[in-house]
């Protein structure tokens, strides 16, 4: 344990990739935990490509992060010292803990949780963490999957992604294609994860595949990236076929506006539906979709994968791995 | 009545605004009804936009109209000869008639049917055809229009936009905007339809009128027009905000592709839905929706207005005044 609180704030927005003008770290007096409040020492945290929109200075589904805050995140730690019977010290939390060593918990500060005990942090932060639910309920709320469905998601081996695929094929999806950036994430699509068949983007004719692959169109898309994908997805919809908008993390480090997907129109000839969602909007309804995926989990139809980086300091080239496609799975960084 | 049947067919397929390369008037002899049919003579071609997207050699939700095949479109005629008990002579019927004096209805010929006695012909090629169909069905049932929605809709002085909008007030949307392209078409729109706003595109910034009209943002979008409209219309989406994808005029007669929607990445942070439709798929339906938009003309909620141009060799350029924005409200051919 350090005797510092080494934070990592924003210290100049970026206008592409997260570089080392973007982040500072300081170190500052280790918070005392007031009355009603508890100490927690940040363990594992959660690195999403969310957090790359939040540091833009435009109006999102959250105010971006302030010039000199500490990165916004969300994350595990461990109670080291309370003055409240709600967190007792050794207990597991997880919440919103930012970019740093230590926050705190309870009265006006961080919304933190208790994490039921014998859960994997790695684990609690990706299949039952947001990932998870980001999965789940954009795929069963949003996208409304059917039996019979063929599904194509895009950044299929991320962690949401990869997610998405086997939640479709235990909800009944026929087919389930993947699309990824590297011939080693195709086969651990296909291999381990049980996808159909998997997609090469930055190698393969994407358009010319998916007609072979689903001559019939696509009924439900998945999208992660944005950009060129979304555009070629929504050419190849099949008739009411629907698009979940999860992210576009191909556009979020372009400093110039991207395209628009020119396909939309392809929306009226199918009588399709695009929708957008924010993971937030479900919390009231995580226990029973967590409830669900542990079941899964437990039997073997969920497979997950973390990709752990070591060290704070390096939060910020592990957000970058979520844009140069450097992950497989679930990008955590472990203090 | 002429002694020949006049048609025009698609001589050649425009890549542009259509022109007198585009369509070719032929003469042929008046078509003899065979057993169980009954000639029709062509008296009113309703005028629609999607008829430019029929040209294209492109899969639609129809097949193009084939290059020497008569220009589809829908019509209303009347019975002057019949082998059949189903058509009596005199009666007036409607249905996809195409551009030509004449042609047959019933058995193995085109799907007419008997339009019940006293009812205009352009009012039923207008409010009680598919033009008010798709206003009803696509802000109602695909836009879920709701008491206290801010709408917006674009090509507002157009035959559906004009009545989308007077739609929306009747069913309680505290304030219903209109997107057209001249002075003139605003003041009808405010002063005649009882819109609350409307905005000249082609003189005013849409953008920032929209911010001082619906400082809340958008809560329904009904787009006829597709390009820079839809595009700022995203751009001020509110939250749960729809986008009901009618048509997109604005691109129909470009030679290159449309760019798409910038915007689009608002649907995830204001968790909206952007969905298209097509009017056909509501045709067992059609009866309830005239019933009650019939109720709304006879009580004077509903105005409509019909731009009528007199002889069969001028429907092409019919068709053109829908995309130079030469007509106010519905655009009707008189044979």
């Amino acid at each position: 344990m350090t005797d510092c609180n080494r934070r990592l704030v924003l210290a100049q927005r970026p206008s592409a990739m997260v570089d080392g003008a973007t982040v500072r770290m300081e170190e500052v007096p280790v918070p005392s935990p007031g009355p009603g409040q508890a100490l927690v020492r940040v363990r594992y945290l959660s690195i999403d490509p969310t957090i790359r929109t939040w540091m833009n200075d435009a109006v999102g589904y959250l105010p971006p992060i302030a010039i000199g805050d500490v990165i916004r995140s969300i994350g595990i730690g461990e109670v080291v010292a309370s003055n409240t019977e709600d967190f007792v010290v050794g207990e597991a939390v997880f919440g919103t803990t930012g970019w740093q060593d230590y926050t705190l918990a309870g009265a006006h500060a961080a919304d933190l949780q208790i994490l039921p005990p014998g859960i994997d942090p790695s684990i609690a932060l990706n299949v039952f963490g947001v990932t998870g639910m980001t999965a789940y309920f954009g795929l069963i709320d949003v996208g409304r999957v059917q039996v019979g469905d063929t599904v194509v998601v895009s950044g299929a081996a991320g962690a949401t992604g990869s997610v998405v695929g086997q939640i479709a094929r235990i909800k009944g999806a026929a087919k389930v294609l993947g699309i990824a950036g590297t011939d080693e994430k195709c086969a651990w699509l296909v291999d381990e994860l049980g996808f159909d068949a998997a997609i090469n983007y930055s190698t393969e004719d994407v358009k010319g595949r998916l007609r072979t692959l689903c001559p019939k169109g696509i009924d439900l898309y998945f999208d992660n990236v944005g950009g060129m994908l979304l555009d070629v997805c929504l050419g190849q919809l099949a008739l009411r076929g629907r698009v979940v908008l999860c992210g576009a993390i191909s556009t979020y480090n372009s400093p110039q506006r991207s395209a628009g997907p020119s396909n939309y129109r392809n929306l009226i000839t199918k009588r399709g539906r695009m929708e957008g969602f924010i993971i937030l909007d479900y919390s009231d309804h995580f226990a029973e979709a967590q409830f669900e995926i542990a079941g899964w989990v437990a039997d073997g139809r969920i497979k997950h994968r973390e990709h752990i980086v070591d060290g704070l300091e390096h939060a910020p080239d592990a957000l970058n791995l979520l844009f140069t496609g450097g992950n497989t799975g679930k990008v955590i960084v472990r203090i």
